[in-house]
């Protein structure tokens, strides 16, 4: 192979201190969770083709990716097709088994799949890479985490109350607490539509909704009055969506303009209940934000969509969906969760400084290499530094001690020991500090303690 | 759909207490390797085609997961191979991408693509899923962890030590400390080779003496000789091979049988000074076994296997390789490393029971939902108990009590708190103790206290 080689497109290699900040990050949001009572499963990277498919419109089924079936996949496809080139047909004739596009269909196939072994308010979490074949852009990727969280089979609000809690935490402890909260719920929208006499064109309505934060009032007007809708309906519900301020006002204003309408009121009632049962800290970040659409079908109450005051777009989103294992065959399983953008919260934390500095890809000790014996005697004192908390190593080859310096120097290692022939007889090491810039003098049986008191100076 | 959904064959889910035993695993393993100075990276789920492809021999390559091209894969393929359905070459022409057969090759891709990044020599841990289109069995799946552990960019011997010292900490650390760490050196086998008159022969002898444990010795002198080795040299080989004991007795005797084969000297040579740089308590772990060939052939000096006195199989492997990234054109960059094989650690451990109790899928503590007004109480003592590291949860609906009791037994919690009209007026919390079946009556304020003190009892 003469060409450099490279990861896939849109693919990344994540470098040791990248993983562990990545890592720092998961497992900051698995503390949260667990404590909160949420256990972890995983799934499969592949799922079965009909698993996934039809499950994220026809675009989301364009951009999954398919595993070519092993061993003579063409035997079974058929001629004419393959004659007419006709990839779509063909590619489900000679493939099986795809990638998996998220965590949500997984974990509804899971649920139905394991709903014996499983009890039911089931609170989960998930951590795993999806992949999308999505034209990569900057901050786009073909393979990346989602970091999922989910209650299923309950409908109390309670589980909202929650799960926002939980948010707050993470992003708290990742030293992120600046969040805002945006929330919304769809029977308020559907209310909406339904005052405004376009029951009947709710989808198109949140569709066009969606795109308010990208194209404006005026075009998202044009588009829906374009679509066919009733020119004042359109009025009156951008009208009414741009409510703002706080939310017990807000939704006073709300009720006055959807008089009548049940499922508006029932749409404000939730709202009211799941803002109730937080604790004051997370009540202080909610906004009611009636624009809050969110394009994906399956939400049926609560809609969630979190930021930060640094931040132009959103960190963690979700919403209540109340019959995603139905496409699977279980019905009456009501579920709400949210999602953590991993890669934007890395993003955003990396521009922010927010990694603890204890984050590093190195060791806290190198014991340089004299010799053989000299080496030997290094093994036995990083082994006792090691049993004491601290990570060690011998630099493995007897090499100049300028190179030996400079990897210590390059890796931001703080302590570089060196037992050379005279320490070695004195039953001594030499420490230099790379911090301070000091050396000292330390017997070798007292080299623990002293590597722990310094690290306590 | 209509039938009940399920995951690709030779594929898995893992339900949460699972998943956390997996986890427990792999932190255990992590956490050492970091005291060590070893740092983790990540390589992404696919690689270019052609960055696994010969890598792993022809049957390797026909257990790789090729990934179909997006969009219209087939405009570019040859009407003429796609009319005589020549899978085998179509599939180069509709696929670009696959998924990662094991994690040693895209280490080395990863190596000589991010080598201005690194310091050498680099020490890296690896933990993450591969891929095989292997026939399913009891055991091997086609979506499994691997768990590796390299150097790379030094030929110095301490590294196998090292590599060594680690295998035995991860395993002392998980409760499997009884282990046996076979040893081997690939010059040593080729020095017998050579001393028996069958330089020329060496692949097909390493490949028959992989062998021994399965067949046996009379089988595999059988295929020797079928295959044209010379009867007399292949019954020099596996009497020497079969040479046990005392590691130093066994050196001085085969040294004695390879006279004048400076290839072998040099075998015998670093297998002592591996032994030698190792603490005690690993040295005697150690065994030295010339029956260990390992079939892959980028090995070129130490094999490790390391298997428990309770397993039958190996749960751990590895060795030096000393041109691994010489496939993507960077010479000179020997290295060492071991994998371990996490599904049957795993198994061992289940089997053995030496997961610790502690690992359990589900929280400390459970509030019983009475109604609204108690569970806003339960909500603000959850916090309270969360902030001193417990974990707890509110039951979200107001179910009935037997309901909800059994969803703390079914779960394993340890402690159901109920707070009703009474407790609610009194500020107190009624506290079942789910182990001792004990009944304590606390006051909210304390409750936390409470906690702690029932967990140190």
């Amino acid at each position: 192979m003469a060409t450099k080689p490279s990861t896939p497109k849109g693919t990344r290699d994540f470098l040791p201190l990248q993983s562990l900040k990545r890592q720092f990050i998961f497992d900051t949001a698995r503390g949260v969770f667990q404590q909160f009572g949420y256990v972890p499963i995983e799934t499969p990277a592949m799922e079965n083709l009909d698993t996934l498919l039809g499950k994220y419109g026809e675009e989301g089924d364009k951009l999954i990716y398919k595993i070519l079936n092993n061993g003579d996949f063409l035997s079974k496809a058929s001629e004419a097709k393959l004659a007419a080139k006709d990839s779509n047909s063909v590619s489900f004739e000679i493939s099986d088994r795809a990638l998996r596009y998220d965590l949500t269909v997984p974990f509804a196939r899971f649920v139905v799949q394991n709903q014996n072994e499983l009890t039911f308010p089931f609170k989960r979490f998930q951590i795993q890479p999806v992949w999308r074949a999505d034209r990569p852009q900057k901050g786009r990727y073909r393979e990346f985490y989602q970091c999922d969280v989910d209650v299923i089979g309950s409908d109390s609000l309670l589980n909202e109350s929650e799960l926002l809690t939980i948010v707050d935490e993470v992003f708290t402890k990742l030293g992120l607490g600046d969040i805002v909260i945006r929330l919304n719920n769809r029977k308020i929208l559907s209310g909406i539509a339904t005052a405004a006499g376009m029951k009947e064109h709710f989808q198109s309505m949140t569709i066009a909704i969606d795109k308010l934060d990208k194209i404006g009032p005026e075009k998202v007007k044009e588009e829906m009055i374009a679509q066919g809708l009733p020119e004042a309906g359109v009025k009156k519900v951008l009208n009414l969506i741009k409510l703002k301020g706080k939310v017990d006002d807000t939704l006073r204003m709300l009720a006055g303009a959807v008089v009548g309408v049940e499922e508006a009121y029932k749409g404000i009632e939730e709202v009211k209940n799941v803002i109730k049962a937080l604790p004051e800290r997370v009540r202080n970040k909610v906004e009611l934000d009636l624009t809050l659409a969110r394009g994906l079908n399956y939400y049926t109450g609560a809609i969630i969509e979190v930021g930060h005051k640094d931040f132009n777009s959103s960190i963690c989103g979700g919403g209540r969906y109340d019959n995603l294992t139905g496409i699977f065959g279980l019905d009456g399983m009501s579920g709400v969760g949210v999602s953590f953008g991993a890669d934007r919260i890395y993003d955003l934390m990396e521009d922010k400084n927010l990694f603890p500095t204890s984050l590093k890809a190195s060791s806290d000790v190198l014991f340089v290499n004299f010799g053989p014996a000299e080496a030997l005697a290094c093994i036995a004192m990083a082994s006792e530094i090691r049993s004491v908390g601290f990570s060690a190593e011998v630099y493995p080859d007897e090499a100049k001690l300028k190179k030996q310096m400079k990897y210590a120097d390059s890796k931001g290692i703080r302590f570089v020991m060196m037992v050379g022939t005279e320490e070695l007889a004195n039953k001594q090491v030499t420490v230099k500090d790379m911090i301070t810039g000091e050396q000292h003098t330390v017997f070798q049986k007292d080299i623990s303690s002293f590597v722990i008191d310094k690290h306590q100076d």
